[in-house]
């Protein structure tokens, strides 16, 4: 087998980047070693950028989203007495998206087997070889369990923390990585409820952060944030609707409750690998980053690193020049640490941890960013997403 | 004796306090257990906010200030390879100056003694008695040794953090006290060198934080990070300048070096006292709250407290009122509350501490800050002082 770039991930970065490079002419495999089933089920992020949203709607992939997405005009920001609203086209005149990152997942495996470069599921031994030469292979085992050579110019390793992209990348290179673990977790549940909100709630308590979200009109996304050697086992529904009433009490609103359908514990780490490049090896999204999901970044950095590897990837094999990919590391590492800046940032205001001045610290913040337009402008722009270069 | 308003302690705070009262026609007798001498030779800090400034101008004590103070336009921020200006009345309509602390005391004091309200050094065994009577006093022991009372119908402590003041508030409310000390401290110097940058210069660097800074057009006032159990009898002069110029390194640009006419290691600390008030007691500035000096504000919220103060103790004793002094406490840790926060996010951005990852996310803020308009106002603003009531 043979092909231009040979892409190792079917999620939404690996399946993103296929279809933005063969709305360019340049062909692509996809491998993914996990099932479509499986890869549809995950339930992930929810909320997109308009860059996000635009960049789906310009690769032909964004119909249902426009039918389904829910436009959001800001969030609320809620501590103790006080639940306030951001009003982000205001602060700077841009929005966001309410959909599934799944939603986004199934279109693009909807578009990419209605016609588009091959998606191989079910594969094993993804192998990336020779990635120092210009003619890169991956090596892997089909879902028939036969042993296959893709043969490629490039090769894009989108296929998560967890993928075997990124260890042939630092192995190879005088490469950097770094990490935070955050000693809190996130309970989250899906719920057949309508939202009991309009926009999503932050909410600081003196308890723990919680998070209302939404996946649609009528269901409810919900986090709680606990320690992260909970239990799910111990966290009963009535225990888990208990502790989100209380974190969300606000004079006059009530919380409302629903069948939980789905319900897990998070952990909450940041990572950023870099460079994000070796040889004829290029990582994008998880494989290369981590953020925690406070600050909405995770999807939308992953497609904002694919699109600007299709464009220099474009270049690369279409034009022959080495200019976009030899800055694509650190073009996209300049977002990354200003995406990672950021979630750690909304991630330490709303979190409850360390002693009675960081949580003194926590409350001026917000009541900071309540109350001054320069502070509420800062987590707009950055909320909603900046430029592809930062 | 009896006065209307006893003041415990003839640092700036107390020695405004003393002339806003007197322009207000209410009496008072200004305590002080230090000699003049030592009050005057005290090294602070030396950024004057724009209301600090207005209040001094306002207050008859600021010529000396008008003529030999320095309007700053802004201050530079440093890291590797960059130092960025940030013009301030751009950014939000106002500037600072910088004038010593220690010129601000000497000008008050000799307001005072020029026929001002009287103002007793070296007095000694200072108590504040029955402060939760209309009738408080202060038991001491005056300069010649001599046993005095002084019957008050108000008592202020402005007698700093290690007064005897705040012992008081807090014996007898249900008070909170909230304290962080941080993990580094500042070796300062006095210079007898021309400031070698017009403006503040605050500098990110790999070995720790430096800042650049100045008294007057002839003396450098300049700091290193160093740990807080450092001795200054192992920092000789040419280690403090090698390091200085290490960490304000840029090229093209040099550090011009002097004699040094006073070196000190500075903790780092930040702490506050919650109420402000007990009975007929009232505290302001250092005896009620500490903040680190990297954001300037610890003389500038002591004036902020005072003016508060000084408009509450009119309204009570000249119009027998309560409401001004009933909301004083509340309404000056407010304030307090955001200077905390903001000299932490100084002190925080700037000072090497914990790990690469920590690293990283102070200079994604310092790019942040210097090349978003949002994040530059909101440090512009709050360096600048924000209203009395934020």
């Amino acid at each position: 087998m043979r092909t231009q770039v040979g892409i190792i991930g079917a999620g939404p970065a690996g399946l993103l980047l296929s279809r933005l490079l063969q709305l360019q002419g340049i062909d692509t495999v996809v491998l993914e070693n996990r099932s479509r089933d499986y890869v549809e089920a995950r339930i992930r992020a929810g909320i997109l950028e308009q860059h996000t949203v635009s960049t789906l709607i310009d690769a032909g992939v964004g119909d249902r989203l426009q039918r389904e997405g829910l436009p959001h005009d800001g969030i609320f920001l809620q501590y103790p007495g006080t639940r306030h609203h951001l009003d982000f086209p205001e602060l700077c005149g841009r929005k966001v998206w309410v959909y599934g990152q799944t939603e986004v997942t199934k279109d693009l495996i909807s578009a990419q087997l209605a016609g588009g470069p091959p998606l191989l599921f079910e594969v094993s031994d993804v192998t990336p070889e020779d990635v120092d030469t210009d003619h890169p292979r991956i090596r892997f085992t089909d879902a028939d369990g036969v042993s296959q050579v893709l043969e490629c110019d490039v090769i894009a390793g989108t296929d998560g923390f967890h993928g075997v992209s990124r260890p042939v990348v630092t192995a190879g290179t005088s490469g950097r990585l770094w990490e935070r673990t955050y000693p809190y977790a996130w309970l989250g549940i899906l719920a057949d409820v309508a939202p009991s909100e309009d926009e999503l709630v932050y909410a600081w308590h003196p308890d723990g952060f919680a998070l209302l979200s939404m996946r649609s009109p009528s269901v409810s996304r919900l986090y709680l944030q606990v320690d992260p050697d909970e239990k799910i086992e111990d966290w009963s529904d009535d225990r888990i609707w208990d502790g989100l009433s209380t974190r969300f009490a606000l004079d006059g609103w009530e919380l409302e409750t629903g069948p939980v359908t789905e319900k897990s514990i998070l952990p909450m780490r940041s990572f950023v690998s870099a460079p994000m490049r070796r040889g004829r090896l290029f990582l994008a999204g998880d494989a290369a980053h981590i953020v925690p999901p406070t600050g909405a970044k995770g999807l939308n950095l992953a497609v904002a690193d694919v699109t600007l590897l299709a464009t220099a990837l474009v270049r690369l094999l279409a034009e022959k020049q080495t200019d976009l990919v030899d800055s694509y590391s650190d073009r996209a590492l300049a977002r990354v640490w200003r995406c990672t800046h950021f979630s750690w940032w909304m991630t330490s205001m709303l979190h409850r941890s360390g002693d009675d001045f960081d949580a003194e610290l926590q409350l001026s913040q917000l009541r900071r960013v309540c109350s001054s337009e320069a502070a509420a402008r800062e987590l707009a722009e950055n909320y909603t997403g900046l430029p592809l270069d930062v």
